[in-house]
């Protein structure tokens, strides 16, 4: 990874000739309550960003004004070797992660007073109770970092699209011999064996997030993860799932039927969704704001069921009472990256945040070549939704009520895609059949 | 579950007539560091042992005296139907859990008032906090419970054991399936996805443990989970894995030649590990304490590398000086349940806990009819305990320098059943091949 732009990139926002470092605490293995079941390891988002660090127990410290990173390596003793393998030299250590100055973890208190800061920025607050458990007279700030780090990783270098296009490379195929598998009687935890068979081969070994593989009505729970029930002929089925490749997600979503065949009402409300789906890609490019695009595809919806008439009334009218929202009750997309939902997602109301020690730091909304979004609109018969509004006044005037209910078992559809925003619009890294016509020839060939 | 039959079990470890309560709090979701990545959701092994709840944020109390099981189910919005499906009723819950009494989360204080117990006994600290956070004034005590749990859980009922088999079951094919699969030149995560893929497509969707996938020389790193490297002709492999069945684990190990022919060291190194799996095995019946059967497999394996010319010298000297630790430096098995190390493996040092409001508390090292237990011998070349060893006089007069040396890079062999302990004797419920010959007929089938 691209470590020594990522540091500085960060180093680049805040004021130069500062005294001021940076400190950051890399993970620890993480254990299943009072257990010693071990989680497989991860690093921690930001660790990872700036020091392509893959084992526990690391810490970094960037001095501002120098632009030094010092990378603080755990002890091991000899029982680490038979656990874990050969204790890597500091030859080793410098060799895989290039610091200018590598140091044993505990010599951080003693390399921070030999660096007098004006200042350390921490993460959060767990991070700043590690540096003061040093020593109270640091003067820590957590308000800055957060804030530096989630202005960098919003915006891609080339080698991290790299890394996002390889994921995405992977989950193209590991959706499309899903899709290919599906048959009526088969069980959810068939179809993840076979999607997540296909990511772990091709050497891809965590989940970007947990997989949500869904049959029948479990299609319209947003957060499905049982995975347990039968997927039955006549059913929807739902797959939103995607690993990560060196940290970086994807993130995809196709509905299909199980048999193979869409039925009258399943083709009229996937093709809904498809459109404002191919019509919010249409509209992807630098400038546009996510809230816009999502807006735009509240009413194709709101159009798409009025035609089938699950809606009636004035779209207009519609658009103002968020009716779109009893059927699409969650966000159009959001940033992707080294978390599955990226920073950046959830910019602070100040345009420019104008704080001692950091120069410049802007989280636009708008989007900008280099970053990478989900679009993902969805339309979902949700019960929970559904049987309040229609004994609603507010609600229940614009719901054709018998149409509606015969639809309430119907389940959902989403269909999600990954795009790289570029200078003349985006790059679509997803390519899964998606159309009617195609989905139905790839389960039926 | 026999649910009411453990919390039945674990009150008769308690003085009758007291009126103390037992308080066990259910696991949350648990998240990524700072992020919204959520695990997989698994119940804490001791809250699902009582109430065979699979649901985030429970909360249970047992009344000592009276015997009546509390359940507290957390407050569900009606964003959490959209999310997450249904918002169960009291009825279904109810119906799913048969508590005596169900409460919302929000009532345990003023249960825990009405009940005016004597004793709080909790888990951990961590658990007393959260009830002296509620009341100061309550009297905590967590001495007791985490011992009474674990003398439960080590002698499995009848139902436990049958969900143990079911995982066994699955495992045995997930092995069978890798071991067929083996050809000179697949990464480690080829291997992983098969093993995986047969596991999660039999409905078992929790891994045990994090999975040993290891080819060559990472055979003898004990502990390798990285799973990325490339298996070569003449390179042995080892797979330490298993998957839970509703939270019972599985944990076996097979070792065998990538290529499917053991060469003259691996089949002769390897006959040692299968003579002491064995003799350990023969061995197993109530009564028996684990130490005799490791001390038994460690002179099993010196005989055997002394055959071999590894070592020389006397046995009973070498057993005397721990020179099997340097082939063999792990457990040769521990208890399997819930846990994968499951409760009862490090018993305390007293015979007979006497304290006051616990009836009866001992934790035996011999083994009982209804333990469940692996038997896991192993000799592995790890160069971060032989190089040392030929340097140290105390040790090196035993070993034979030019045959350790050309071995060094010969990795590791690991050979692991888990059994159940029966009036007559055991179960064994793992059925992988393991003879040189059997192993190599389905390799080259």
């Amino acid at each position: 990874m691209s470590t020594k732009l990522h540091r500085e990139k960060l180093l680049s926002l805040f004021e130069e000739n500062q005294d001021g470092v940076i400190y950051l605490k890399g993970a620890d293995i993480m254990y299943r309550y009072g257990t010693d079941f071990e989680f497989p390891f991860r690093q921690e988002s930001n660790f990872w960003y700036l020091t392509g660090v893959n084992e526990p127990e690391y810490h970094a410290v960037l001095d501002i004004k120098s632009g030094d990173y010092h990378l603080f390596a755990p002890e091991r003793d000899a029982q680490f070797a038979v656990w874990h393998g050969m204790i890597k030299s500091n030859e080793q250590i410098q060799q895989d992660y290039a610091p200018d100055h590598l140091h044993r973890a505990n010599d951080i208190l003693s390399i921070l007073k030999k660096l007098t800061p004006s200042a350390i920025y921490c993460l959060d607050e767990e991070q700043a109770e590690f540096i003061e458990d040093l020593n109270r007279d640091f003067n820590v700030e957590t308000e800055t970092l957060q804030d530096a780090l989630t202005y960098c990783r919003c915006i891609k270098t080339d080698h991290e699209l790299d890394l996002m296009r390889e994921a995405a490379r992977v989950n193209n195929i590991a959706h499309l011999e899903a899709m290919k598998a599906l048959k009526p009687g088969m069980h959810e935890y068939e179809m993840k064996a076979i999607f997540d068979y296909h990511q772990t081969t091709n050497g891809l070994l965590q989940p970007a997030y947990t997989g949500i593989h869904a049959g029948g009505t479990n299609s319209a729970i947003l957060h499905y993860v049982e995975n347990r029930d039968k997927v039955n002929d006549g059913d929807l089925y739902l797959i939103d799932a995607g690993y990560e490749k060196d940290g970086y997600a994807s993130d995809v979503t196709r509905t299909y039927p199980a048999n193979g065949r869409f039925s009258g009402d399943q083709a009229a409300i996937y093709q809904i969704v498809l459109d404002a789906l191919n019509k919010c890609i249409e509209n992807v490019k630098p400038g546009v704001k996510m809230e816009e695009l999502h807006l735009g595809a509240c009413r194709i919806i709101l159009h798409g069921l009025k035609e089938i008439g699950v809606l009636k009334g004035d779209i207009d009218q519609m658009m103002e009472d968020n009716i779109f929202a009893l059927f699409f009750p969650h966000g159009l997309g959001h940033f992707l990256g080294l978390d599955t939902h990226d920073v950046g997602g959830y910019p602070k109301g100040v345009e420019r945040i104008d704080r001692p020690g950091i120069k410049f730091l802007r989280v636009r909304r708008e989007l900008m070549p280099g970053m990478v979004i989900t679009i993902e609109p969805g339309i979902y018969f949700i019960p929970a939704l559904l049987k309040p509004a229609l004994e609603s006044p507010d609600q229940s005037k614009y719901l054709n009520e018998e149409r509606v209910n015969s639809l309430m078992n119907f389940g959902g559809v989403r269909i999600e895609d990954n795009l790289i925003i570029t200078e003349e619009g985006y790059e679509n890294m997803t390519d899964v059949p998606k159309e009617v016509k195609n989905i139905e020839e790839v389960m039926n060939r």
